[in-house]
Parts: C-alpha cells; structure tokens; sequence
C-alpha cells in the first residue's frame, strides 16, 4: 500500500463545502423543529459504543459494522444507526423515566463495507424513537411525522408506502410449513424489491398451483385501504389476519392525520425480517430509486438492554435528502448576503465600528472586513457590475469604503 | 477483559440527555450564527482520515490519536482537530478559490489518551480558520471574533490572553544560545503554566546572574499595552523585538475594535511551540481553572498540505463552556412548553387535527397525542396543581381532552 497523498482522504468519505453545508443545516434544523413540535426531544450519543452491547444489538449485519480495539482490547463499534444507543439510554440513563418516551435524533452513522458502489460509509440520519407503545396510534404516529419531516426537509413528491412482516410470517407458514430454506429465500427476493426473482424461485418450488396463485397474488397487493380487504381474503392464517387487522387500525389513524393521501399499502415492503417485528414503511421521493426513510416496529431491541418494551420509530437518509434538494433547488433559501468593509488604516476605528454595527443588526448578513493599503484599490473596490462586487478575487453583494 | 454489561459505554464518551442537547444546541447556533455574521462559511469534513496526511500534520501527538485500520490496512485516525482537514480541503477543493478564506467549523474530535482524568475522549469544538493573511488585521480579527462567540455561547465574564511565541524563541535564543535542552524544558514549563517549576529550572541553569534575573522577569509581563514597552526593553533579540512590535500592532487593531477592555497580554502564554508561528491566545472564564477557547498563527501547516501560506484561527472548547452555561444557568432560554393533547377513540379525528393545528402555529409548543381509553383517565387529567399536570408519569404546561 503506497502512502495517500496529502490532498487524499479515506474512501467513502466526504468533505461539505459551503454551500452543501448550507442546505444541510437547513433540512436538520427544519426537520428538528418538526419533531420538536410534536414531542420529541434531542438525544446525543456517542460515536464509539461497544460491540458487545449496541454493535450485536444494532440491525446492521456485522460485516458491515466498522470496528476498532480500545486501549484495553475491548472490540468497539463506530455507530451504525441510532436505534440501539438510544435502547441503551432508555434502559439506563432513563431507566426512571415512564413510558412512553419519545427521542429524536441527528447523526453521523458509520458502515465499513457497503454493498453498493458509491454509497458513503459515513453518513447522517435523522429520526425519531417511540418507545413504550404498542398501538396502532403509536404507529400511525411515526407514520404521520416522518411525512411531516419528508415535507420539512423540503421533499415536494413522496409516497410512504406501509407493510407489516406479521403478514407474511403468517402467510409463509400457512403455505409453505417447515420449508425454513425456502421462505427465507422469497423474503429475500421481497426485501431486495427484486419480483422477477421472486416470481422465479415461486415457479420452481415444489407447490400445489393454488398456493402458487396465492404466493404470487401478494406481488398486487399494492394500494390504499381496499387492500386490507383483499390480503384478509388471501390468507387465512391467524398471523396474518392479526397484521391486516392492526394495518386497518393504522390507517383509521392516520385517516384522522388527513395523511392517507400520502401512505400506500405494500403489502411486499419489508425492513429487515429479524429485526422488524411489525409495522414497516419506506418513504420515496418521485425521480429516486431509492427509499429517503425508512422505519418500523421492533418490540424485541429494547429488551436485549434489559427493559423490556415495545418501540417504533424511524430515520430519514439525510443525504438522499441532501442530493434530492440540492438536484430539485428546493430549500435554498439563498445565502447569507456577503458585506464588505473595506478601510484604509486611517479610517480603521470608524471602519470596525461600522461593521460591529451592521452584524448587531442580525439580519443575516455576512460582514468581511478588509484592510487596504492601496488608496487606488480602495477607489477601485466599487467599481462592480451586474450588482455584485468583485474585491480580491471573492464576490459581494455590498462594498463599504473607509479612506 | 469481560464482556461489558450490556447498559455500559466506552471510557471517556458522553450521553447528552435532551436538556443538555438543548444547552449544547443553543450555543451551537449562537456561536455559529456569530461567526457567520463575520463572514465565515461553514464546512463539514469526515470523521476519519488518513493517518499519514491529516494524522501526522495535526497539532496532537501521535499517542493521543485514535487510529484504526482500513480494510486495505492502511491507517485511519479519528479526527482530533479541524484545523488539518480544513488544510487538507483548502489545498484540494479548494484550491482555485482565491485566499483569504473564511471557514467556521462544530464538529465533534477524538483523543485515544487524555493526560488529565476525567477529560473526555469524544468532544466537540466549534471555530475558525482564517488561511491566507499574514497581517496583525487578521490576528486581531480572529482574536474579537472570539470574544464575540464567547458572549454569544453566555459566557459572561472572561479574560483571553494572547502571547507571541517568537518572543520566547528570540528571548531563550539570546540568552542561552545552544543550550537547547535548557531551552525545551523551560519552555516546557511555561506551557504547563508551572511558573514555580520554571524558577527551579532557572535557579538550577550555570548562566550570568543578568541573564537569571532576565528569564525571571518574563514572568511580570502579564497586563495591557505597558508590557509591550516592558518587552522591548528587556530583550534585544530581533526575533523578540519583531513578535512584540506585531503584538504592539495587533493591539492597536483590537483597540480599534473595542475588546481591549477583554483582553490580557500575557508573553508566558504560549499554545504547543513546534505548531504555533506566532501570536497565539487563550480564553478563561472566570471561576473555571482552563480555558474555554485557544488559538493562534499556524503559518507552517497549509504548506504541509500543498498550499503555503499564512493561517490563524481559534476553537472554542465547546463542552467547557457547556458546563460552564449549565452551572451558570447562563443561556437558558428554557424548553418549549408541553402541550398533552389527550383524546378518546370517538374524537380522534378533531383532537388530531387540533395537535395539528398547534403545531402549525409554530410557537415552539412540543405537542404530544395520547389516546385515552378509560374515560375516567380522560377527566382526571386536567387535574393538576401549581399550574403543570402529570398524566402517565409526565408532566405537560397544559393538557387539552378531547372526550
């Protein structure tokens, strides 16, 4: 391995400049403020957790956790999400404090290995936790506010769509009983949204031909509350009946949320099976291929810490976020106004005094003072056109001269 | 080494509870808000970087950074500063944007090793790097903008205290020519701020009694403008001679921008000698034994990354000055008020759409929804004393039922 450059930097890693930062800050405080308003207080973790505790508990497959020894040879992790730090404080640092509690959070979250080419293996999420309510309330909640935050940050176009692994638990084992290999092979097939895949795996599978039509009918069972009816008409199993029933409560909710518009029953959406105990939904922003939110219930995290309860929550992927706004112009609220003072060193008193002014005034502006030496540099600094102002290289909207 | 139980965290790291997120946030955004009126831009650069770039140009020792290895076994460090990434992206991405640059930074850093117990080896930082003006303008600049944040983060009364490294290294050079092992260690002593250490060391040197009484009196030159009259007069080393007449300059500049009245000379004061080239300064609030911000001239280090020129700069001690707000009670603007918005299955959809509303007006009330089943739970709620219900273990400003 050669030495990097020293203008290099690791791989997947990024540097914000300015006007990215810009935009970022805005979506974090934007939707901050939305979670802020609807209950949620902010949480901060730190960056390295044990592995032991949060790494093994994370939904992160341990190939992609990045991982370091402490002083004492102790594994540690950098965080991979939230979830699990924010478990650990609920059932210690909070451990007095009732339920239901509800925590919001914006992060930086680190993966070593990505699957995909260019994905970072730094990155923000943004999101909140529920923790302590199981009711379809509870979910309809983090629905309703994670479409609130979508709009904060300034998404225009979007749809949730809402599943629930509970379904097709339920369906698999009514269908295919025992046949462990084969179900996780179709749950695969769903999870990656691959339904060529899947349609191909249900072909070669050793099934009666109703099962089949029964296995492939679930690939329709796509839209608003008209397909409750139908996955209830589909499977007969308990498991699965259970997870309709709870779909419907949550649509009656967020029917109350006036949010339904922007929620679409999936039934084929999943999060990940062995993490996921409930509820799921992913929200897509239109032009994207990918998923700007992600979220659901996971009963069984909180207990692995020692207290026991039900919990959903979900994260926006910030710099999806980031890359939509920044490609759709939405959110820029135009930069700060950028002053110049520029003064001759007689005048300097004067000068400084004048731009202590104009930054108490706190309206936004950016002040840069300047010294000039040249008495013709500083005749000249005015001399801009189309409104803006040319001094060294840099540009301003508005140049004061002392000398 | 047995396994942490599963509530522990590492050695060293911190979990900030929603009250202090809000103190953290809150001066976060003052001092952001501060450096932005000054004209400086904020950047974000990655947590990890190449050892052998950012790593080995950073101003901390190389036993306190925290390094891992990449998957191609190269080695990573933890960021433990912003000021070499900030070298590193001014040399690359931003190397055709003409100098001077502005850039403001909040960013959490790490340390593998604190010399001192109980000092964290996760906190945050929040600063300025000015690249590219070598003048007394641009250390003075740097100098008030800190005063500013400090004010801006609430911290009320404080002192900073600049010094110039060049007037030691011209002092010691005249008067113990070669003796660099002297030299380091009284060096050494003054950054401790061991100033009996420093006389022992003095009394233990074979040197003229002149020259004794010489290093003895850079301890009196601590006050305003007088000491840099004093300076001039006990040394004759041109490199001494040189630091203190830009001194004499800087503090005309920061005349000229009212913050003498905050400000302390102090030539004993200096930041690490092999990282500072010039003025450097330190903050201290009163009542607190470190300081709260540092900085200074580290006109060596753009050189390093590809891109020579002159830089000063300052980062507040971020979590210091938390400590120092939330033992103040300083910058407590107190948390948004709780509203319960609490309601029975039949009147979900009117008090939803009233949480709504709430939210809407923007007024920074958190409004929290609770569905009540028990109607007796429902007209017990309101029943609260000194002006705060509980329900459910929390306590809320006000509660409207919807029932």
């Amino acid at each position: 391995m050669s030495k990097p450059k020293v203008f290099e930097k690791p791989v997947g890693v990024t540097d914000y400049l300015p006007e990215a930062v810009e935009r970022l800050r805005r979506i974090e405080s934007n939707v901050m403020a939305c979670m802020r308003r609807w209950g949620y207080r902010e949480i901060m973790t730190p960056t390295l957790e044990f592995y032991d505790t949060v790494g093994v508990a994370s939904a992160t497959s341990d190939k992609k956790l990045f991982k370091l020894l402490d002083r004492w040879g102790t594994t540690l992790v950098m965080r991979s999400d939230m979830t699990a730090p924010i478990a650990r404080v609920v059932s210690s640092l909070l451990r007095d404090e009732p339920l239901p509690i509800r925590l919001a959070y914006h992060a930086n979250v680190f993966r070593a290995i990505e699957e995909e080419a260019g994905r970072n293996s730094e990155f923000f999420q943004t999101g909140v936790e529920l923790v302590g309510d199981a009711s379809a309330e509870a979910d309809a909640e983090a629905i309703a506010l994670s479409i609130a935050c979508l709009k904060a940050a300034g998404v225009r176009k979007f749809r949730v769509a809402i599943g629930h692994v509970g379904f097709l638990h339920g369906l698999f084992d009514e269908t295919l009983p025992g046949q462990v290999e084969a179900q996780e092979a179709l749950k695969n097939h769903l999870l990656r949204r691959d339904y060529v895949g899947y349609r191909e795996a249900l072909r070669a599978l050793d099934v009666p031909e109703a099962v089949r039509r029964e296995l492939e009918g679930i690939l329709r069972l796509r839209g608003g509350q008209e397909v409750c009816e139908q996955a209830l008409a589909l499977s007969g199993s308990p498991t699965a009946q259970a997870a309709i029933r709870h779909l419907c409560d949550v649509w009656a909710v967020l029917s109350a949320y006036e949010a339904v518009s922007d929620v679409l029953i999936d039934l084929t959406m999943t999060g990940d099976f062995n993490y996921y105990t409930g509820l799921t939904f992913e929200g897509y922003a239109s032009d994207l291929g990918f998923p700007v939110l992600s979220g659901g219930r996971y009963d069984n995290l909180l207990g692995q810490f020692g207290r026991p309860a039900p919990a959903t929550g979900f994260s926006l992927k910030t710099n999806r976020i980031l890359e939509y706004v920044a490609a759709n112009g939405a959110g820029d609220a135009g930069a700060a106004p950028r002053v110049l003072v520029a003064y001759a060193t007689a005048k300097r008193e004067e000068a400084l005094r004048h731009a202590s002014e104009l930054r108490a005034r706190g309206d936004g502006a950016a002040v840069t003072t300047a010294k000039v030496d040249d008495a013709a540099e500083l005749r000249d600094v005015t001399s801009g056109a189309d409104g803006r102002f040319a001094f060294r290289g840099q540009l301003y909207e508005q140049v004061i001269t002392f000398g």
